[in-house]
């Protein structure tokens, strides 16, 4: 049987559960592959701490790029995460002609092109499907699965963090601030927040569906991001009175002319969606392929094992290639402007949206709303005013919740503005999508 | 680029939909996967029915193994079905060297050993994605993505007739026969509905999945297989009356002492379960790995296009090996009694159960089943008395409905047994499997 080395950099949470794995798992991975896979050695910059599992002492070292360059190491699991040393790592490992296995999104999603077209040059793997759904083979199910559909759409909940969040206060009518900070005490949530609860994890993640999809690079500062940071409970509530649920969605789409959508934001879905019992950390993407139809993929999107489980199935993967040394399949991924594709602009995305407005008096308001709306050619689809909190009576001020037909965000936002100038609302209105 | 042959035997509708993706869809795959596919020929006993497609006449030929011995031809489609010619036409591909891909699911499932045997000596592929789910990659999911998880369990919804029925009677209240002669009208089931509806193509299907999860080819006289035929809608109301919904499951799962459950039957699923939502024709699998927990993978399980995705995956994949001559991986499963793995008798299966039984007075009676089914070890978890219908008032009988904690079936057999010798029943009760 033919041995293939494996040398893990980063022995955080999910290095640890990969270096377990592979030590536990050895021989039904062997079973499974046909192949030994041998761990040759875990390097941190810590390797004192105790990381909760069984690891001989002798595999860990503190020399990173030492272990990159020795012989018998074909494979290099870089999880370290960001973009400083981990790039240096994956940079190193490739002109050293070992194949690279990764989970790290934010990096791929920033400088994924020159390390694509570094692993072409010299024919080696470089291999990433932990990096987004965490245990859901999502990526392979894009790449290979998938590989004959025209890809017409992408719907993912793709972060915990946040989806966690919304599970709770749609299940208990909590505040965004009292329930991160749960989060956080459970460690669902990073100290920092920012990164899960504003969007950009999300847009990571689905600029790297994106890139399967359709075979481009989309620059992140491209993509629209809204997260659910101070989301305000009563528009959880009104959402649900109206048959939804709010979900942080990431959504890439393609339109008529390869002109692109992608962003992400928080969206009411529907209640009876595939989408909407998608609840707690639990990820979740629906692909609509042209020859598949729906298509949906459901699991845990992060935690020590579940992400283990991806790297380890890359490194098999990778492993394979290594062992027959074929020449590989990465291929670097043209810049946007190199392809025949466009991105959609923002104002220009349809969607039938939803929009809260605060009034002093409900009284003949949705007919001047619907009036300015009209003149942007939005229609409404539904209209409903709502009791006052205490706190609003003690303001003055009512809502008013209006559902439109599909209509340009750019068209929402027009008259929005117009409705804010005319001074019949408190400030400008808050609106959603709904999917 | 390098070129690969495909030869396509069968032009039904699976076919002609492989035939047309290939022809329409060239460039797409190739671009995604850096070869070009060539569509060599089409082998039909009738290649002058109109079968939809644009496939060039001179593509057509009768000459089935004629075309599978063309030089020019590295990969070979089988796509007749059933285990007769279909049988020659992969054994002679294999023989001849070529790779196959192939939907037939009955075929593997009676004799794949032998096949996969002959695969493995002559070092090609023989691929079977479409064998099971349509389009989901849930072939590929297990063999690759979830390659590092022990498996703990699968629970599929694997045949869209079978589900297209219950989905109905559970919306509708409709009796069987009704259902499945509007599903016969409208394509969802065949003139002889059996392989359906009686539970056997489920069963091909959870013995290939359990082959994938445990290497192992299980006889498919081993499997218990109850299907749905004449399923009594009283039993579909009670049902949902308890927070449940009927689904024909499929299951595989494995125990202590590598004794393996393999069976298929109608199950009381939640309406909170994931698979509950799965409704109308679409398929979904649910799969328990030791470390990604549950991951549920759904979609269309069948109709030519999501089963031309699926070939056309396969198709590719095998292509990659062809341009680079790699050794293959395809390796014979051992029959079961040359495994350290057993399987559970039926009568040891355990699960908590729905019992349906008609009295002709029901005061007093729960309490006397209870006595019988707490002699035989089995404890009850709810009971309810139903309304009679007019039908069962006018034969005088009450139906009885009892939720059992869990216990083996052996023991609930035997309880059951006991209550009709008792005579204070009409009939056997009826029971089902609560998930």
């Amino acid at each position: 049987m033919k041995e293939v080395g494996v040398g893990i950099v980063g022995f955080g949470t999910v290095g640890a559960g990969v270096a377990d794995g592979l030590l536990r798992g050895a021989a039904l991975i062997s079973r499974r592959c046909g192949l030994k896979m041998t761990l040759r050695g875990v390097a941190d910059v810590d390797i004192a701490r105790d990381r909760g599992v069984d690891v001989p002492r002798e595999l860990l070292t503190t020399d990173t790029f030492g272990l990159i360059a020795r012989e018998d190491v074909d494979v290099v699991v870089e999880l370290i995460g960001g973009t400083g040393v981990a790039q240096e790592v994956i940079r190193a490992a490739l002109q050293a002609g070992k194949s690279v296995v990764t989970a790290n999104k934010k990096l791929l999603a920033e400088c994924g092109a020159e390390l694509f077209a570094l692993a072409r040059e010299r024919q080696v793997d470089l291999y990433f499907g932990a990096s987004v759904g965490g245990g859901i083979p999502i990526v392979r199910a894009l790449r290979d699965g998938l590989v004959a559909n025209d890809i017409r759409a992408i719907h993912g909940i793709l972060n915990g963090t946040c989806n966690y969040i919304l599970t709770r206060m749609a299940r208990e009518g909590s505040g965004f601030d009292e329930v991160l900070a749960d989060a956080q005490r459970l460690g669902y949530a990073e100290a920092n927040p920012s990164l899960d609860i504003d969007g950009f994890d999300t847009a990571h993640k689905i600029s790297i569906l994106t890139s399967l999809a359709y075979g481009v690079s989309v620059p992140l500062a491209d993509i629209r991001v809204q997260g659910i940071r101070g989301l305000n409970p009563v528009d959880v509530r009104y959402a649900s009175e109206l048959g939804y649920v709010i979900k942080l969605l990431a959504v890439c789409k393609a339109h008529a002319g390869d002109r692109l959508e992608v962003r992400v934001n928080p969206t009411l879905v529907p209640k009876d969606h595939p989408l909407a019992a998608v609840n707690d950390v639990f990820n979740a993407v629906l692909v609509d392929g042209s020859l598949t139809g729906d298509t949906l993929y459901y699991g845990k999107g992060a935690g020590r094992e579940a992400t283990a489980s991806a790297v380890l199935s890359d490194i098999v993967s990778v492993a394979r290639h290594v062992a027959v040394r074929t020449p590989r399949a990465a291929e670097p991924l043209p810049p946007l402007t190199e392809t025949g594709y466009t991105l959609l602009p923002a104002e220009d995305c349809v969607s039938r949206f939803y929009i809260r407005l605060m009034v002093r008096e409900a009284c003949g308001m949705v007919g001047r709303f619907a009036t300015i709306l009209g003149n942007h050619g939005v229609s409404i689809f539904a209209a409903s005013q709502h009791e006052p909190t205490e706190a609003q009576r003690t303001e003055g001020y009512v809502p008013v919740v209006i559902l439109t037909q599909p209509a340009k965000a750019g068209d929402i936002a027009a008259a929005l503005t117009e409705i804010t100038e005319q001074g019949i609302v408190r400030s400008m209105p808050f609106h959603l999508c709904i999917l």
